[in-house]
Protein backbone atom coordinates (compact mmCIF):
# COMPACT_ATOMS: atom_id res chain seq x y z
CA UNK A 1 0.00 0.00 0.00
CA UNK A 2 0.99 3.28 -1.03
CA UNK A 3 0.45 6.70 0.49
CA UNK A 4 0.00 9.54 -1.50
CA UNK A 5 1.55 12.50 0.15
CA UNK A 6 0.25 15.87 -1.01
CA UNK A 7 2.88 17.44 0.67
CA UNK A 8 6.35 16.69 -1.40
CA UNK A 9 4.05 17.38 -4.38
CA UNK A 10 2.60 20.87 -3.47
CA UNK A 11 6.43 21.87 -2.68
CA UNK A 12 7.12 20.63 -6.39
CA UNK A 13 4.18 22.06 -7.32
CA UNK A 14 5.20 25.74 -6.12
CA UNK A 15 8.38 25.54 -7.81
CA UNK A 16 7.27 25.08 -10.71
CA UNK A 17 4.59 27.78 -10.23
CA UNK A 18 7.74 30.06 -8.85
CA UNK A 19 8.60 30.30 -12.56
CA UNK A 20 5.54 31.57 -13.65
CA UNK A 21 5.11 33.92 -10.75
CA UNK A 22 8.43 34.93 -11.79
CA UNK A 23 7.77 36.16 -15.76
CA UNK A 24 5.13 37.77 -14.14
CA UNK A 25 6.88 40.33 -12.21
CA UNK A 26 9.30 41.12 -14.69
CA UNK A 27 6.93 42.42 -16.84
CA UNK A 28 5.74 44.39 -13.87
CA UNK A 29 2.74 42.72 -12.27
CA UNK A 30 3.48 41.69 -8.89
CA UNK A 31 0.66 39.07 -8.29
CA UNK A 32 -1.58 39.53 -5.58
CA UNK A 33 -3.69 37.97 -3.26
CA UNK A 34 -5.88 39.36 -1.35
CA UNK A 35 -7.67 37.35 1.10
CA UNK A 36 -11.14 38.06 3.48
CA UNK A 37 -11.00 36.62 6.67
CA UNK A 38 -13.80 37.13 9.49
CA UNK A 39 -14.25 36.81 12.93
CA UNK A 40 -11.74 34.72 15.32
CA UNK A 41 -12.56 30.83 14.25
CA UNK A 42 -8.87 28.87 14.85
CA UNK A 43 -9.32 27.23 11.71
CA UNK A 44 -9.96 29.77 9.06
CA UNK A 45 -6.74 31.56 11.08
CA UNK A 46 -4.52 28.61 10.31
CA UNK A 47 -5.65 27.69 6.84
CA UNK A 48 -5.52 31.35 5.87
CA UNK A 49 -1.71 31.19 7.47
CA UNK A 50 -1.30 28.45 5.16
CA UNK A 51 -2.45 29.58 2.04
CA UNK A 52 -0.66 32.99 2.67
CA UNK A 53 2.59 31.10 3.59
CA UNK A 54 2.51 29.45 0.48
CA UNK A 55 1.27 32.41 -1.68
CA UNK A 56 5.03 33.61 -0.43
CA UNK A 57 6.91 30.60 -1.24
CA UNK A 58 5.47 30.97 -5.02
CA UNK A 59 6.56 34.68 -4.91
CA UNK A 60 2.91 35.95 -4.48
CA UNK A 61 2.14 39.25 -2.56
CA UNK A 62 -0.75 38.86 -0.56
CA UNK A 63 -2.85 41.32 1.87
CA UNK A 64 -4.74 39.79 4.42
CA UNK A 65 -8.24 42.06 5.10
CA UNK A 66 -9.29 40.82 8.72
CA UNK A 67 -13.22 41.87 9.87
CA UNK A 68 -14.40 41.25 13.15
CA UNK A 69 -17.40 38.79 13.44
CA UNK A 70 -19.82 42.11 13.82
CA UNK A 71 -19.22 43.35 10.22
CA UNK A 72 -22.30 43.82 8.38
CA UNK A 73 -23.46 42.61 4.94
CA UNK A 74 -22.99 45.66 3.29
CA UNK A 75 -19.23 46.39 4.86
CA UNK A 76 -18.00 42.55 3.59
CA UNK A 77 -19.34 43.29 -0.07
CA UNK A 78 -17.73 46.49 -0.16
CA UNK A 79 -14.63 44.83 0.69
CA UNK A 80 -14.51 42.62 -2.20
CA UNK A 81 -15.98 45.67 -4.31
CA UNK A 82 -12.40 47.89 -3.16
CA UNK A 83 -11.13 44.48 -3.87
CA UNK A 84 -12.41 44.49 -7.67
CA UNK A 85 -11.64 47.94 -8.14
CA UNK A 86 -7.83 47.30 -7.40
CA UNK A 87 -6.10 46.51 -10.11
CA UNK A 88 -2.68 45.82 -8.31
CA UNK A 89 -5.26 42.61 -6.87
CA UNK A 90 -5.60 39.73 -9.18
CA UNK A 91 -7.43 37.17 -6.54
CA UNK A 92 -9.86 37.76 -3.94
CA UNK A 93 -11.18 34.85 -1.66
CA UNK A 94 -13.08 35.20 1.52
CA UNK A 95 -12.42 32.35 3.77
CA UNK A 96 -15.13 30.44 5.11
CA UNK A 97 -16.86 29.70 7.10
CA UNK A 98 -19.00 32.95 7.30
CA UNK A 99 -21.13 34.39 10.22
CA UNK A 100 -24.60 32.77 9.58
CA UNK A 101 -26.10 36.04 9.15
CA UNK A 102 -24.10 36.48 6.36
CA UNK A 103 -25.38 35.86 2.88
CA UNK A 104 -22.41 33.75 1.51
CA UNK A 105 -24.08 33.68 -2.16
CA UNK A 106 -24.00 37.01 -2.00
CA UNK A 107 -20.49 37.72 -0.97
CA UNK A 108 -19.61 35.21 -3.91
CA UNK A 109 -21.62 36.72 -6.63
CA UNK A 110 -19.87 40.27 -5.92
CA UNK A 111 -16.36 39.23 -6.43
CA UNK A 112 -15.58 39.42 -9.93
CA UNK A 113 -15.47 36.21 -11.92
CA UNK A 114 -11.98 36.87 -13.24
CA UNK A 115 -10.62 37.30 -9.37
CA UNK A 116 -12.56 34.13 -8.35
CA UNK A 117 -9.26 32.21 -7.27
CA UNK A 118 -11.73 29.65 -5.37
CA UNK A 119 -13.81 29.40 -8.75
CA UNK A 120 -17.27 29.78 -6.27
CA UNK A 121 -18.70 32.27 -8.84
CA UNK A 122 -21.85 31.18 -10.60
CA UNK A 123 -20.38 32.18 -13.91
CA UNK A 124 -17.11 30.16 -13.26
CA UNK A 125 -18.77 26.65 -11.71
CA UNK A 126 -21.10 27.49 -15.34
CA UNK A 127 -17.74 27.04 -17.15
CA UNK A 128 -16.14 24.61 -15.81
CA UNK A 129 -19.63 22.48 -16.65
CA UNK A 130 -19.24 22.88 -19.47
CA UNK A 131 -16.07 22.06 -20.44
CA UNK A 132 -13.77 25.12 -20.96
CA UNK A 133 -13.43 25.88 -17.16
CA UNK A 134 -11.74 29.80 -16.69
CA UNK A 135 -10.20 28.15 -13.01
CA UNK A 136 -10.13 24.87 -11.38
CA UNK A 137 -11.86 24.36 -8.25
CA UNK A 138 -9.01 24.10 -5.84
CA UNK A 139 -9.66 20.91 -4.08
CA UNK A 140 -11.08 18.87 -6.95
CA UNK A 141 -8.11 20.24 -9.06
CA UNK A 142 -6.03 18.72 -6.45
CA UNK A 143 -7.37 15.73 -6.10
CA UNK A 144 -6.67 15.51 -10.11
CA UNK A 145 -3.00 16.81 -9.65
CA UNK A 146 -2.29 14.05 -7.05
CA UNK A 147 -3.20 11.47 -8.98
CA UNK A 148 -1.67 12.79 -11.60
CA UNK A 149 1.92 13.24 -10.22
CA UNK A 150 1.66 9.72 -9.05
CA UNK A 151 0.93 8.48 -12.48
CA UNK A 152 -2.81 6.64 -11.51
CA UNK A 153 -4.59 6.97 -14.31
CA UNK A 154 -8.50 8.30 -14.21
CA UNK A 155 -9.25 7.80 -17.98
CA UNK A 156 -11.64 5.17 -18.49
CA UNK A 157 -11.89 4.10 -14.76
CA UNK A 158 -14.89 4.24 -13.04
CA UNK A 159 -14.56 7.21 -9.71
CA UNK A 160 -16.99 7.29 -7.32
CA UNK A 161 -17.59 10.41 -5.10
CA UNK A 162 -18.94 10.05 -1.47
CA UNK A 163 -20.70 13.65 -1.33
CA UNK A 164 -22.17 16.44 -3.12
CA UNK A 165 -21.10 19.54 -1.75
CA UNK A 166 -20.26 22.49 -3.80
CA UNK A 167 -16.42 22.71 -3.12
CA UNK A 168 -15.76 19.20 -3.23
CA UNK A 169 -18.05 16.66 -4.48
CA UNK A 170 -20.05 17.83 -6.99
CA UNK A 171 -17.18 20.31 -8.93
CA UNK A 172 -14.89 16.98 -8.21
CA UNK A 173 -17.40 14.85 -10.23
CA UNK A 174 -17.85 17.37 -13.00
CA UNK A 175 -14.07 18.08 -13.40
CA UNK A 176 -13.41 14.10 -13.53
CA UNK A 177 -15.96 13.46 -16.33
CA UNK A 178 -14.62 16.41 -18.51
CA UNK A 179 -13.43 15.61 -21.84
CA UNK A 180 -9.27 14.71 -21.54
CA UNK A 181 -9.93 13.86 -18.12
CA UNK A 182 -12.40 11.30 -19.33
CA UNK A 183 -13.45 8.86 -15.96
CA UNK A 184 -16.79 7.46 -15.28
CA UNK A 185 -18.15 9.26 -12.39
CA UNK A 186 -20.69 8.11 -9.51
CA UNK A 187 -21.47 10.87 -7.53
CA UNK A 188 -23.64 9.53 -4.09
CA UNK A 189 -24.88 10.59 -1.01
CA UNK A 190 -26.71 10.94 2.19
CA UNK A 191 -29.73 9.39 0.21
CA UNK A 192 -27.85 6.82 -1.84
CA UNK A 193 -29.39 3.54 -1.63
CA UNK A 194 -27.08 0.17 -1.54
CA UNK A 195 -24.33 3.15 -0.79
CA UNK A 196 -21.81 0.48 0.13
CA UNK A 197 -22.43 -1.86 -2.72
CA UNK A 198 -21.62 0.88 -5.14
CA UNK A 199 -18.34 2.37 -3.40
CA UNK A 200 -17.23 -1.18 -3.82
CA UNK A 201 -17.05 -0.67 -7.91
CA UNK A 202 -15.07 1.70 -7.18
CA UNK A 203 -11.14 1.41 -8.95
CA UNK A 204 -11.14 5.07 -7.11
CA UNK A 205 -13.08 6.05 -4.64
CA UNK A 206 -13.38 9.45 -3.30
CA UNK A 207 -14.71 10.39 0.40
CA UNK A 208 -15.87 14.10 1.22
CA UNK A 209 -18.86 13.27 3.29
CA UNK A 210 -17.73 15.06 6.19
CA UNK A 211 -18.29 12.23 8.82
CA UNK A 212 -14.93 11.12 10.74
CA UNK A 213 -14.10 7.29 9.49
CA UNK A 214 -16.98 6.88 7.94
CA UNK A 215 -15.62 4.51 5.17
CA UNK A 216 -14.80 1.34 6.51
CA UNK A 217 -13.15 -1.66 4.42
CA UNK A 218 -16.53 -3.03 3.32
CA UNK A 219 -17.60 -0.06 0.94
CA UNK A 220 -13.36 -0.32 -0.45
CA UNK A 221 -12.75 -2.83 -3.38
CA UNK A 222 -9.47 -4.84 -3.00
CA UNK A 223 -6.66 -2.88 -4.87
CA UNK A 224 -8.95 0.62 -5.35
CA UNK A 225 -7.22 3.54 -4.95
CA UNK A 226 -8.72 5.57 -2.04
CA UNK A 227 -8.77 9.67 -1.70
CA UNK A 228 -9.54 11.37 1.71
CA UNK A 229 -10.73 14.77 1.87
CA UNK A 230 -12.19 14.86 4.89
CA UNK A 231 -10.47 16.33 8.13
CA UNK A 232 -11.55 16.18 11.46
CA UNK A 233 -10.45 16.52 15.02
CA UNK A 234 -11.74 13.68 17.22
CA UNK A 235 -11.18 13.02 21.21
CA UNK A 236 -7.89 10.51 21.37
CA UNK A 237 -7.14 10.37 25.67
CA UNK A 238 -4.01 8.36 24.36
CA UNK A 239 -2.89 10.98 22.61
CA UNK A 240 -1.00 13.84 25.05
CA UNK A 241 -3.27 16.98 23.12
CA UNK A 242 -6.54 14.49 23.88
CA UNK A 243 -7.29 14.55 20.07
CA UNK A 244 -6.12 12.97 16.72
CA UNK A 245 -6.60 14.52 13.24
CA UNK A 246 -8.76 11.93 11.01
CA UNK A 247 -10.41 11.94 7.78
CA UNK A 248 -13.94 10.43 6.23
CA UNK A 249 -11.75 7.07 6.04
CA UNK A 250 -10.95 4.40 8.85
CA UNK A 251 -8.00 4.23 7.03
CA UNK A 252 -6.43 1.30 10.17
CA UNK A 253 -9.41 -0.82 8.55
CA UNK A 254 -9.17 -0.05 5.06
CA UNK A 255 -5.28 -0.10 4.81
CA UNK A 256 -4.93 -3.68 4.11
CA UNK A 257 -7.32 -4.00 0.90
CA UNK A 258 -6.24 -0.99 -0.87
CA UNK A 259 -3.38 -0.09 -3.25
CA UNK A 260 -2.71 3.34 -2.60
CA UNK A 261 -4.68 5.93 0.19
CA UNK A 262 -4.28 9.54 0.81
CA UNK A 263 -3.09 10.16 4.50
CA UNK A 264 -4.81 13.15 6.70
CA UNK A 265 -3.10 15.14 7.22
CA UNK A 266 -0.57 16.08 4.35
CA UNK A 267 -2.47 14.16 1.75
CA UNK A 268 -5.68 16.34 -0.12
CA UNK A 269 -4.73 19.71 1.66
CA UNK A 270 -0.99 20.57 0.96
CA UNK A 271 -2.40 20.31 -3.00
CA UNK A 272 -5.38 21.98 -2.49
CA UNK A 273 -3.57 25.06 -0.92
CA UNK A 274 -0.97 24.91 -4.39
CA UNK A 275 -4.38 24.70 -6.82
CA UNK A 276 -5.21 28.38 -5.22
CA UNK A 277 -1.92 29.30 -5.44
CA UNK A 278 -2.11 28.43 -9.06
CA UNK A 279 -5.16 30.22 -9.73
CA UNK A 280 -4.11 33.50 -8.61
CA UNK A 281 -1.06 33.45 -11.59
CA UNK A 282 -3.76 32.35 -13.63
CA UNK A 283 -6.05 35.23 -12.58
CA UNK A 284 -3.01 37.43 -12.80
CA UNK A 285 -2.09 36.32 -16.22
CA UNK A 286 -5.76 36.78 -17.31
CA UNK A 287 -5.76 40.19 -15.81
CA UNK A 288 -2.51 41.38 -17.45
CA UNK A 289 -2.22 39.58 -20.16
CA UNK A 290 -5.72 40.10 -21.80
CA UNK A 291 -5.33 37.72 -24.78
CA UNK A 292 -4.18 34.81 -22.13
CA UNK A 293 -8.01 33.57 -22.12
CA UNK B 1 -44.41 -2.51 -20.41
CA UNK B 2 -45.71 0.84 -20.51
CA UNK B 3 -45.13 3.07 -23.15
CA UNK B 4 -43.87 6.92 -21.32
CA UNK B 5 -45.92 9.13 -23.87
CA UNK B 6 -44.63 12.89 -23.97
CA UNK B 7 -47.01 13.65 -25.75
CA UNK B 8 -50.44 14.25 -23.74
CA UNK B 9 -48.30 14.96 -20.81
CA UNK B 10 -46.90 17.79 -22.78
CA UNK B 11 -50.61 19.47 -23.54
CA UNK B 12 -51.37 18.69 -19.56
CA UNK B 13 -48.56 21.08 -18.77
CA UNK B 14 -49.25 23.25 -21.38
CA UNK B 15 -52.97 23.43 -19.98
CA UNK B 16 -51.41 24.35 -16.46
CA UNK B 17 -48.80 27.09 -17.77
CA UNK B 18 -52.03 28.92 -19.35
CA UNK B 19 -52.98 29.92 -16.04
CA UNK B 20 -49.46 31.53 -15.70
CA UNK B 21 -49.56 33.01 -18.99
CA UNK B 22 -53.20 34.21 -18.07
CA UNK B 23 -51.65 35.91 -15.08
CA UNK B 24 -49.46 37.37 -16.70
CA UNK B 25 -50.75 39.16 -19.44
CA UNK B 26 -53.64 40.27 -16.86
CA UNK B 27 -51.02 42.23 -15.26
CA UNK B 28 -50.19 43.86 -18.43
CA UNK B 29 -47.56 42.03 -19.25
CA UNK B 30 -48.17 39.85 -22.29
CA UNK B 31 -44.96 37.15 -22.15
CA UNK B 32 -42.88 36.99 -25.05
CA UNK B 33 -40.21 34.59 -26.66
CA UNK B 34 -37.84 35.77 -29.13
CA UNK B 35 -36.22 32.84 -31.23
CA UNK B 36 -33.20 33.34 -33.86
CA UNK B 37 -33.07 31.17 -36.82
CA UNK B 38 -30.33 31.41 -39.55
CA UNK B 39 -30.27 29.79 -42.34
CA UNK B 40 -32.20 26.95 -43.97
CA UNK B 41 -31.74 24.11 -42.00
CA UNK B 42 -34.99 21.90 -42.63
CA UNK B 43 -34.95 20.27 -38.89
CA UNK B 44 -34.28 23.72 -37.81
CA UNK B 45 -37.55 24.89 -38.88
CA UNK B 46 -39.36 22.16 -37.61
CA UNK B 47 -37.87 22.32 -34.35
CA UNK B 48 -38.88 26.22 -34.16
CA UNK B 49 -42.37 25.21 -35.77
CA UNK B 50 -43.16 23.21 -32.98
CA UNK B 51 -41.78 25.65 -30.10
CA UNK B 52 -43.67 28.27 -31.80
CA UNK B 53 -46.82 26.13 -31.82
CA UNK B 54 -46.45 25.33 -28.01
CA UNK B 55 -45.90 29.01 -27.32
CA UNK B 56 -49.23 29.91 -28.93
CA UNK B 57 -51.08 27.22 -27.61
CA UNK B 58 -50.21 28.58 -23.55
CA UNK B 59 -50.62 32.65 -24.43
CA UNK B 60 -47.09 33.60 -25.06
CA UNK B 61 -46.23 36.08 -28.24
CA UNK B 62 -43.47 34.82 -30.16
CA UNK B 63 -41.73 36.36 -32.69
CA UNK B 64 -38.95 34.47 -35.25
CA UNK B 65 -36.23 36.50 -36.82
CA UNK B 66 -35.20 34.10 -39.89
CA UNK B 67 -31.46 35.29 -40.58
CA UNK B 68 -29.49 34.53 -43.53
CA UNK B 69 -26.64 31.43 -43.07
CA UNK B 70 -24.28 34.11 -44.74
CA UNK B 71 -25.10 36.29 -41.04
CA UNK B 72 -21.91 37.85 -39.78
CA UNK B 73 -20.94 36.92 -36.07
CA UNK B 74 -21.28 41.07 -35.40
CA UNK B 75 -25.09 40.91 -36.56
CA UNK B 76 -25.67 37.91 -34.79
CA UNK B 77 -24.37 39.60 -31.70
CA UNK B 78 -26.66 42.60 -32.27
CA UNK B 79 -29.64 40.78 -33.16
CA UNK B 80 -29.51 39.33 -29.37
CA UNK B 81 -28.30 42.74 -28.29
CA UNK B 82 -31.45 44.59 -29.53
CA UNK B 83 -33.60 41.13 -27.97
CA UNK B 84 -31.76 42.01 -24.81
CA UNK B 85 -32.49 45.85 -24.59
CA UNK B 86 -36.10 45.02 -25.56
CA UNK B 87 -38.38 44.66 -22.82
CA UNK B 88 -41.20 43.54 -24.43
CA UNK B 89 -39.35 40.19 -24.96
CA UNK B 90 -38.61 37.96 -22.09
CA UNK B 91 -37.12 34.74 -23.74
CA UNK B 92 -34.80 34.51 -26.40
CA UNK B 93 -33.60 31.50 -28.08
CA UNK B 94 -31.01 30.83 -30.71
CA UNK B 95 -31.74 27.76 -32.48
CA UNK B 96 -28.91 25.39 -32.99
CA UNK B 97 -27.03 24.29 -35.38
CA UNK B 98 -25.56 27.59 -36.19
CA UNK B 99 -23.10 27.77 -39.16
CA UNK B 100 -19.68 26.36 -38.44
CA UNK B 101 -17.99 30.20 -39.12
CA UNK B 102 -19.94 31.49 -35.90
CA UNK B 103 -18.73 31.01 -32.41
CA UNK B 104 -21.66 30.07 -30.86
CA UNK B 105 -19.77 30.13 -27.21
CA UNK B 106 -19.81 34.50 -27.81
CA UNK B 107 -23.68 34.02 -29.01
CA UNK B 108 -24.45 32.35 -25.80
CA UNK B 109 -22.83 34.55 -23.33
CA UNK B 110 -24.42 37.68 -25.11
CA UNK B 111 -27.84 36.78 -24.52
CA UNK B 112 -28.93 38.48 -20.89
CA UNK B 113 -29.01 35.69 -18.65
CA UNK B 114 -32.40 36.09 -17.45
CA UNK B 115 -33.75 35.78 -21.03
CA UNK B 116 -31.94 32.53 -21.38
CA UNK B 117 -35.08 29.99 -21.31
CA UNK B 118 -32.65 27.32 -22.81
CA UNK B 119 -30.32 27.93 -19.83
CA UNK B 120 -27.10 27.67 -22.16
CA UNK B 121 -25.27 30.88 -20.78
CA UNK B 122 -22.56 29.99 -18.09
CA UNK B 123 -24.19 31.46 -15.66
CA UNK B 124 -27.56 29.75 -15.57
CA UNK B 125 -24.92 26.56 -15.90
CA UNK B 126 -23.48 27.43 -12.54
CA UNK B 127 -26.83 28.00 -10.92
CA UNK B 128 -27.83 24.82 -11.17
CA UNK B 129 -24.35 22.92 -10.33
CA UNK B 130 -24.84 24.86 -7.65
CA UNK B 131 -28.41 23.70 -6.44
CA UNK B 132 -29.90 27.05 -6.73
CA UNK B 133 -30.80 27.16 -10.65
CA UNK B 134 -32.54 29.92 -12.16
CA UNK B 135 -34.07 28.36 -14.99
CA UNK B 136 -33.73 24.66 -15.71
CA UNK B 137 -32.35 23.10 -19.13
CA UNK B 138 -35.22 21.75 -20.96
CA UNK B 139 -34.49 18.38 -22.12
CA UNK B 140 -33.17 17.39 -18.24
CA UNK B 141 -36.24 18.80 -17.24
CA UNK B 142 -38.26 17.54 -19.21
CA UNK B 143 -37.07 13.95 -18.58
CA UNK B 144 -37.28 14.80 -14.90
CA UNK B 145 -41.32 16.13 -15.52
CA UNK B 146 -42.10 13.14 -17.51
CA UNK B 147 -40.85 10.20 -14.89
CA UNK B 148 -42.65 12.66 -12.44
CA UNK B 149 -45.95 12.20 -14.05
CA UNK B 150 -45.11 8.67 -15.08
CA UNK B 151 -45.42 8.23 -11.09
CA UNK B 152 -41.85 7.03 -11.30
CA UNK B 153 -39.29 8.18 -8.72
CA UNK B 154 -36.07 8.84 -8.89
CA UNK B 155 -34.68 9.76 -5.49
CA UNK B 156 -32.53 7.13 -3.97
CA UNK B 157 -32.25 5.16 -7.03
CA UNK B 158 -29.36 4.25 -9.55
CA UNK B 159 -29.99 6.59 -12.89
CA UNK B 160 -27.52 5.70 -15.58
CA UNK B 161 -26.52 8.62 -18.20
CA UNK B 162 -25.13 8.02 -21.19
CA UNK B 163 -23.20 10.73 -22.98
CA UNK B 164 -21.65 13.96 -21.62
CA UNK B 165 -22.95 16.57 -24.00
CA UNK B 166 -23.57 20.20 -22.65
CA UNK B 167 -27.43 20.23 -24.01
CA UNK B 168 -28.94 16.76 -22.33
CA UNK B 169 -25.73 14.38 -20.44
CA UNK B 170 -24.25 16.72 -18.29
CA UNK B 171 -26.90 18.83 -17.10
CA UNK B 172 -29.00 15.91 -16.52
CA UNK B 173 -26.94 14.37 -14.49
CA UNK B 174 -26.51 17.66 -12.28
CA UNK B 175 -30.34 18.08 -11.96
CA UNK B 176 -31.13 14.41 -11.46
CA UNK B 177 -28.03 14.29 -8.21
CA UNK B 178 -29.44 17.56 -6.60
CA UNK B 179 -30.85 17.65 -3.13
CA UNK B 180 -34.35 17.14 -3.53
CA UNK B 181 -34.39 15.02 -6.46
CA UNK B 182 -31.75 12.50 -5.22
CA UNK B 183 -30.77 10.49 -7.76
CA UNK B 184 -27.97 8.53 -8.06
CA UNK B 185 -26.11 9.45 -10.75
CA UNK B 186 -23.26 7.71 -12.92
CA UNK B 187 -22.50 9.76 -16.23
CA UNK B 188 -20.92 7.85 -18.78
CA UNK B 189 -19.66 8.09 -22.41
CA UNK B 190 -17.57 6.66 -25.16
CA UNK B 191 -14.46 6.72 -23.38
CA UNK B 192 -16.04 4.62 -20.45
CA UNK B 193 -15.12 1.31 -20.00
CA UNK B 194 -17.56 -1.96 -19.30
CA UNK B 195 -20.22 0.28 -20.26
CA UNK B 196 -22.47 -2.51 -20.84
CA UNK B 197 -22.26 -3.67 -17.48
CA UNK B 198 -22.41 -0.56 -15.49
CA UNK B 199 -25.66 0.48 -17.98
CA UNK B 200 -26.74 -2.92 -16.47
CA UNK B 201 -26.82 -1.79 -13.05
CA UNK B 202 -29.20 0.98 -13.57
CA UNK B 203 -32.64 1.30 -12.47
CA UNK B 204 -33.02 3.78 -14.87
CA UNK B 205 -31.46 4.27 -17.91
CA UNK B 206 -31.24 7.40 -20.00
CA UNK B 207 -29.85 7.29 -23.38
CA UNK B 208 -28.02 10.51 -24.82
CA UNK B 209 -25.18 9.37 -27.16
CA UNK B 210 -26.72 10.53 -30.33
CA UNK B 211 -26.05 6.67 -32.22
CA UNK B 212 -28.91 5.51 -33.50
CA UNK B 213 -30.08 1.99 -31.90
CA UNK B 214 -26.82 1.70 -30.12
CA UNK B 215 -28.54 0.91 -27.13
CA UNK B 216 -28.94 -3.17 -27.15
CA UNK B 217 -30.44 -5.62 -25.06
CA UNK B 218 -27.31 -6.56 -23.17
CA UNK B 219 -27.49 -3.12 -21.85
CA UNK B 220 -30.61 -3.01 -20.09
CA UNK B 221 -31.11 -4.68 -16.62
CA UNK B 222 -34.53 -6.54 -16.23
CA UNK B 223 -37.16 -4.09 -15.44
CA UNK B 224 -35.37 -0.66 -15.92
CA UNK B 225 -37.26 2.32 -17.40
CA UNK B 226 -35.14 2.92 -20.31
CA UNK B 227 -35.45 7.40 -21.37
CA UNK B 228 -34.48 7.63 -25.11
CA UNK B 229 -33.28 11.28 -25.66
CA UNK B 230 -32.03 10.20 -29.65
CA UNK B 231 -33.70 10.92 -32.79
CA UNK B 232 -32.50 9.87 -36.07
CA UNK B 233 -34.01 9.60 -39.33
CA UNK B 234 -32.33 6.05 -40.65
CA UNK B 235 -33.17 4.56 -44.24
CA UNK B 236 -35.83 1.92 -44.72
CA UNK B 237 -36.60 0.61 -47.55
CA UNK B 238 -39.94 -0.93 -46.25
CA UNK B 239 -41.22 2.70 -45.65
CA UNK B 240 -43.10 4.56 -48.13
CA UNK B 241 -41.04 7.90 -47.21
CA UNK B 242 -38.09 5.76 -47.36
CA UNK B 243 -36.87 6.43 -44.12
CA UNK B 244 -38.28 5.64 -40.38
CA UNK B 245 -37.60 7.56 -37.09
CA UNK B 246 -35.49 6.02 -34.19
CA UNK B 247 -33.62 6.52 -31.00
CA UNK B 248 -30.24 6.05 -29.55
CA UNK B 249 -32.23 2.55 -28.06
CA UNK B 250 -32.95 -0.55 -29.98
CA UNK B 251 -36.43 -0.23 -29.03
CA UNK B 252 -37.40 -3.90 -30.52
CA UNK B 253 -34.54 -5.46 -28.83
CA UNK B 254 -35.14 -3.95 -25.31
CA UNK B 255 -38.98 -3.71 -25.31
CA UNK B 256 -39.16 -7.41 -23.87
CA UNK B 257 -37.30 -6.48 -20.95
CA UNK B 258 -38.04 -3.35 -19.57
CA UNK B 259 -40.50 -2.27 -17.50
CA UNK B 260 -41.47 1.46 -19.11
CA UNK B 261 -39.63 2.85 -22.10
CA UNK B 262 -40.53 6.40 -23.85
CA UNK B 263 -41.14 6.14 -27.28
CA UNK B 264 -39.31 7.74 -29.92
CA UNK B 265 -40.82 10.30 -31.85
CA UNK B 266 -43.43 11.69 -29.18
CA UNK B 267 -41.37 10.51 -25.92
CA UNK B 268 -39.08 13.01 -24.57
CA UNK B 269 -39.51 15.53 -27.65
CA UNK B 270 -42.52 17.51 -26.35
CA UNK B 271 -41.78 17.52 -23.04
CA UNK B 272 -38.66 19.56 -23.73
CA UNK B 273 -40.74 21.80 -25.85
CA UNK B 274 -43.24 22.25 -22.80
CA UNK B 275 -40.10 22.95 -20.55
CA UNK B 276 -38.83 25.54 -22.80
CA UNK B 277 -42.20 27.63 -22.98
CA UNK B 278 -42.11 27.13 -19.04
CA UNK B 279 -38.90 28.75 -18.59
CA UNK B 280 -40.12 31.60 -21.25
CA UNK B 281 -43.09 32.49 -18.15
CA UNK B 282 -40.47 32.27 -15.84
CA UNK B 283 -38.21 34.67 -17.88
CA UNK B 284 -41.21 37.03 -18.09
CA UNK B 285 -42.32 36.58 -14.00
CA UNK B 286 -38.69 37.48 -13.26
CA UNK B 287 -38.26 40.49 -15.59
CA UNK B 288 -41.69 41.76 -14.73
CA UNK B 289 -42.02 40.77 -10.89
CA UNK B 290 -38.68 41.36 -9.52
CA UNK B 291 -39.48 39.76 -6.29
CA UNK B 292 -39.82 36.44 -8.05
CA UNK B 293 -36.73 35.07 -7.84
Amino acid sequence: MKFLSGKELARELESELQRQAASLASGGHLPTLAVIRVGDDPGSEIYVRTKLKSAQRVGITSLERHLPVTVSQQELEETVEAFNADPAIHGILCQLPLPAKIQLERIVERIDPLKDVDCFHPENVGLLAMGRPRFLPCTPAGILELLRRNEISVAGRHVVVLGRSNIVGRPLSILLSQKGVDATVTLCHSRTARLAEIAREADILVAAIGRPEWVGADMVKEGAVVVDVGVHRVEDSSKERGYRICGDVNQAEVAGRVSAMTPVPGGVGPMTVAMLVSNTLKAAFLQTQPRYE
